[in-house]
């Protein structure tokens, strides 16, 4: 493929992608083929030869597309968004035509200059404390997974690096934290065992008076507390841990205090929704995803740190061939995480802020908070339906009661609604379980997602009540 | 922004890419700003209100541009390449565009069972063993992360994920292992101390003996060997490890046995190199980077497992808000793996393998190691340079020798060589460390590198070494 092929088909994949932006709504959310359906269509051979862009292209309409679920789609009610946006993509595109490897700060220095400011913006806009610094990871999985590994450091004097994890550290979440704590815990050489799952109040917020109990019964055992992540809208319900209560337990047992406000974060753009941040001034580590909720291409997850130098230390690494003349002046991204190599995140998150900027993305928002207090409110109206936790944001955990009925008979009932609602194709819901209560979550959040849209999600669950 | 926009600036960013292709030679090959340069030019605080693109656009290229190292130049002979292609581009495009999420099957199908596809066109390629797993990672760092932790589970019947890693396991690789390896075996718990360095011969491979002895040694203090990782290619001299003969120890001892092939695997995709993979099909796990020589956008690492299970035991969780219906029929990535989301991935290297077909991208690798043959022979013909490590691959390493001189003196002297040439901006060149002999690495692999280029390189440095 020649380049005045790369550019004719280049327009043609804009014109393509505009287009499916337009016309997302006339898919089924949540793709419908069958287990092994794309992978029966596709051969079990590479090509010998080359083949024209037209074929390959016409395979990504017809083999491709209809399994893909689109999470561009203003019917997405699922997990949480994982939204893009125009301004988003186009820099996604001179990204993969730059084809930079931003590791160090010689391999382009606009990379890791450009990361430094757009994260010192992003502390601002959601009210982070000042004198903190960013650095942009794929996914809140690895944040919490660098928080693990500096608390770790810090609590055995940076010896575990050295002679491996033998101490008994112990690490504490809520029940409702994410599974990304339980893996990165068993990943840093924890041990699942060391993770204290402290049980919630009915809110699904951890109890920080548990926390307390925990901690004292750890040491008492001579076991040594290491680290406590709070929760900023967990998962399932999008409860939010009482930090500023964490905060002082972590400074008062010298814990490290990592927040994974993954999804919560982006609300903290709003002035009326920063009161959810108290106390998380207090953190360690911090981590969202502009990658959800703000518009920007996944992966984009937002990691801030209080003392950079112990994240470096964690992970920093010295081969010949990696050093440079600069390397006392700058900053070498490569040892802020995991990965040696480094996409240049940065430029999405530049220029999703610019285009849409602070006051545009704050009304995105607002109107996500407004959709989900409308739909809140049609559950509680309706007497039928129960609402199974606080709305903090834009998720609202619901189901369809029934008198009489068991848990088991009601996880059913309300699987089957799920699935009738779902099965539509016009909108996509997935489920949790709230204290052994299943609930179907509703989470909006989608940037094209309207009123219409959320009005007839609602109206697919009501009527299909009906008929179960 | 709204459509409208989006496809108009995204018809202006696609010429704008292929206008880079065709004149990214006009460009220096390493960005020559100052540290701090970019980031005094933006401003501090993020945007109140949304930006036109049209100043978002001018801000990159007046900006961004020049704090840009240009890896998709000609004259790219730095660390390894991380090529991208005007296939790999547009699928990019496609990827950013549809923004799914892929972390389990539901969540876009295709994107899965395509990966599934992929890696098993890629195994066949490379000529891996049949009735292998793949799986694509971000980096061979990742890869490298999660071979250590299978290992360090299988050693310790999964007991280090349940009660930490507290068994004194040993890892073992050569002195010339990559760093990501003494990172990995930090993150994974088994503590630096645990790693073997095993020398090397006078080509920089690995000694077998040596790793034996250690072996021995190890097991003699009652320490628990657990892996070793073979290197095909390593980064400072593209040297070879005995892989047959470590694969045969790690049988005889039961250990896990992972090869990091992250430059030289693309090599296996031609016959004639086929051989370097010998014994290779003895490996638990193995990785190769399509992003490095392949032509793939970088993120994209191939990561093959013999026994599925036992990686997917490493990292499985269940909660239930990520179960569906399907989870018994399909595979789900985000068990194959660190991080829980996951980008469309596969779908770029599709583009890149039906687009350049496998003769296609073996005429590309064939014509490189060509390449890097003549320029070995420019060295070798002019007695006042020395190889210092045999080319088995497009990598060649060499210096200016001057008799007498100490090698503090050398390194000295060839590290104004390789400034002086860099300097011109026409070539990017790094440098390294072999055995304490200070060395300039000619990396060749670059996708739009010709004779033209190798002999330019060449003649700079010929030239510049008359005027130190």
């Amino acid at each position: 493929m020649n380049n005045e092929e790369f550019r004719r088909y280049g327009h043609d994949f804009i014109d393509w992608v505009a287009d499916y932006f337009e016309q997302v709504e006339e898919y089924p959310v949540c793709s419908t083929v069958k287990p092994g359906e794309i992978k029966s269509a596709l051969p079990a051979k590479p090509p010998v030869g080359g083949e024209p862009m037209k074929n390959i292209f016409a395979d990504f309409q017809e083999i491709i597309m209809p399994g893909i679920t689109h999470w561009q789609h203003p019917g997405w009610f699922a997990y949480f968004p994982a939204n893009n946006s125009p301004a988003s993509v186009l820099a996604e595109l001179l990204t993969a035509g730059l084809g930079a490897q931003c590791m160090i700060w010689q391999t382009s220095p606009a990379a890791t200059e450009l990361e430094e400011v757009v994260m010192q913006w992003l502390g601002k806009m959601i009210g982070l404390p000042e004198n903190i610094s960013g650095v942009i990871q794929d996914t809140a999985s690895t944040a919490t997974l660098c928080a693990l590994l500096t608390a770790r450091e810090k609590a055995t004097g940076f010896n575990s690096n050295r002679s491996g994890a033998r101490l008994p550290l112990c690490v504490y979440a809520s029940e409702e934290g994410h599974s990304s704590i339980d893996k990165a815990v068993k990943i840093a050489g924890y041990g699942i065992e060391s993770l204290r799952h402290i049980p919630t109040d009915h809110n699904f917020a951890l109890s920080a008076e548990e926390l307390e109990k925990a901690i004292a019964e750890d040491k008492s055992r001579g076991l040594i507390p290491a680290c406590v992540i709070g929760t900023l809208g967990t998962t399932s319900s999008a409860a939010v841990d009482p930090l500023a209560e964490i905060g002082e337990i972590c400074r008062r047992h010298d814990l490290w205090f990592h927040v994974d406000a993954a999804y919560g974060g982006t609300a903290a753009l709003l002035d009326e929704k920063r009161k959810v941040l108290e106390g998380a001034e207090m953190f360690d580590s911090f981590v969202f995803n502009p990658h959800k909720w703000m518009l920007t291409n996944f992966d984009c997850s937002a990691y801030f740190v209080k003392d950079e130098e112990l994240l470096i230390r964690t992970f920093e690494i010295h081969p010949e061939y990696l050093k440079t003349g600069r390397d006392e002046e700058v900053k070498n991204y490569r040892d802020w995480g995991v990965q040696l190599g480094r996409r240049f995140r940065a430029l999405k998150l530049w220029f999703v802020i610019r285009s849409y900027g602070v006051k545009g993305l704050q009304e995105i928002v607002r109107e996500h908070l407004r959709l989900a207090g409308l739909f809140k409110e049609w559950v509680e109206e309706d007497s039928r339906f129960a609402l199974l936790a606080p709305v903090n944001f834009s998720l609202v955990c619901f189901r369809l009661t029934k008198e009489g009925a068991s848990e088991e008979e009601l996880a059913r009932l309300n699987a089957a609604l799920l699935e009738k609602v779902n099965a539509t194709g016009e909108v996509f819901m997935t489920h949790t379980s709230l204290k052994g209560r299943y609930a179907i979550r509703m989470a909006i959040g989608q940037r094209t997602t309207t009123e219409k849209h959320v009005r007839r999600a609602w109206d697919l669950i009501s009527q299909s009540a009906l008929t179960l």
